[in-house]
């Protein structure tokens, strides 16, 4: 039985993931490939009771009590759903990870200082056990993003966030990005939902 | 103004941490001296919804999600309760901190096996700005606190675990306070309560 491939997708808010992840999804069931999907934070029943916290607006927390909680519910998520899962052979879908932690919180909020950067390095080093085979980032102007993003319900506390800290998310995805190119894709994400999914496809089915 | 003292004490179940921080908060007050009493895990608000979390008997996580929740709870009540209150020139009484995650987490559950506890070096490293100027480690036999222990009603989660537990957590506090014996200065905690005030006076009153 040969092992599950780990695939994540990462993004600035409004880049399209959900309809790219299940774009994604139904081509692995054409294919006959058993599945995950799963997302973070969160994506396992205790990740989950940590992710309300997290996106809880009235949550008043400093920049490492959030990145430790992240990494407390990414530990459980491995080893509740991501490893089981793929011991069992299944692949697992999962809608972000550590290059959201990395772009978010070392980028957006920590400014991209090397003090954050360096914190969030050690964590993943003691703490994340498998990084993804392969993780799409899509790549859409910021602008283009908010406004798709803008146009669904309730903003949540990330979402409430200005502009310019998008701008830096972003500038923190495109670092990953340059820095380890083998496992991070660039997809470009403009254009319609089916060149998309085809750009995809094209980079995981090399995982086949 | 000075700057207040940071104060912890630690031991395993049932050597009186409690009773002994009563008595030294009677003296600081008689001196004149305002103090915060504190504790871990909790301390602050938020870190007090982690602890629920952590002693729940029905909570079901692996030895790296906990650790990680620990000090996510230990920099919101380092950033909310400890910091603010030496600040202001307040000491800062804490039953438990860093030793007896080092204890619990590290020798306890982790066996002190090598990798547990260079995953907590690296987090107090990282993430805890200010040690104790002053640890008071009361030290009583296993056995006898135990037995004091379990004339209190309902055990939590921590105090259902097994003997050999509490005896490698015991040697987690010894090795500690080998390693940093200025900071950490043993209490024998056998004796009437006023002889054991009385001893740990001696060592806190070097501090004024």
């Amino acid at each position: 039985m040969s092992l599950g491939k780990f695939v994540s997708f990462e993004g600035t808010e409004g880049v399209g993931k959900t309809t790219a992840i299940n774009g994604l999804c139904e081509r692995l069931q054409a294919q006959g490939i058993e599945y995950v999907r799963t997302r973070e934070p969160g994506g396992s029943p205790f990740a989950e009771q940590l992710r309300e916290l997290l996106l809880d607006t009235r949550t008043q927390i400093n920049d490492d009590t959030e990145l430790l909680l992240m990494f407390a519910a990414r530990s459980d998520h491995l080893a509740q759903v991501i490893m089981p899962a793929l011991s069992a052979g299944k692949w697992v879908i999962c809608d972000r990870f550590i290059d959201s932690t990395v772009a978010y919180q070392g980028y957006g909020r920590g400014f991209g200082n090397a003090d954050m950067l360096h914190k969030i390095e050690a964590l993943i080093a003691g703490f994340v056990p498998r990084l993804p085979d392969i993780t799409l980032w899509l790549d859409l102007p910021v602008a283009e993003g908010m406004q798709r993003a803008g146009k669904r319900s309730v903003a949540d506390r990330f979402e409430q966030q200005q502009l310019d800290f998008f701008d830096r998310v972003y500038q923190g995805f495109e670092a990953q990005q340059q820095a380890q190119p083998q496992r991070i894709q660039r997809i470009d994400a403009q254009g319609e939902v089916e060149q998309v999914a085809d750009r995809i496809w094209q980079s995981v089915s090399q995982q086949l």
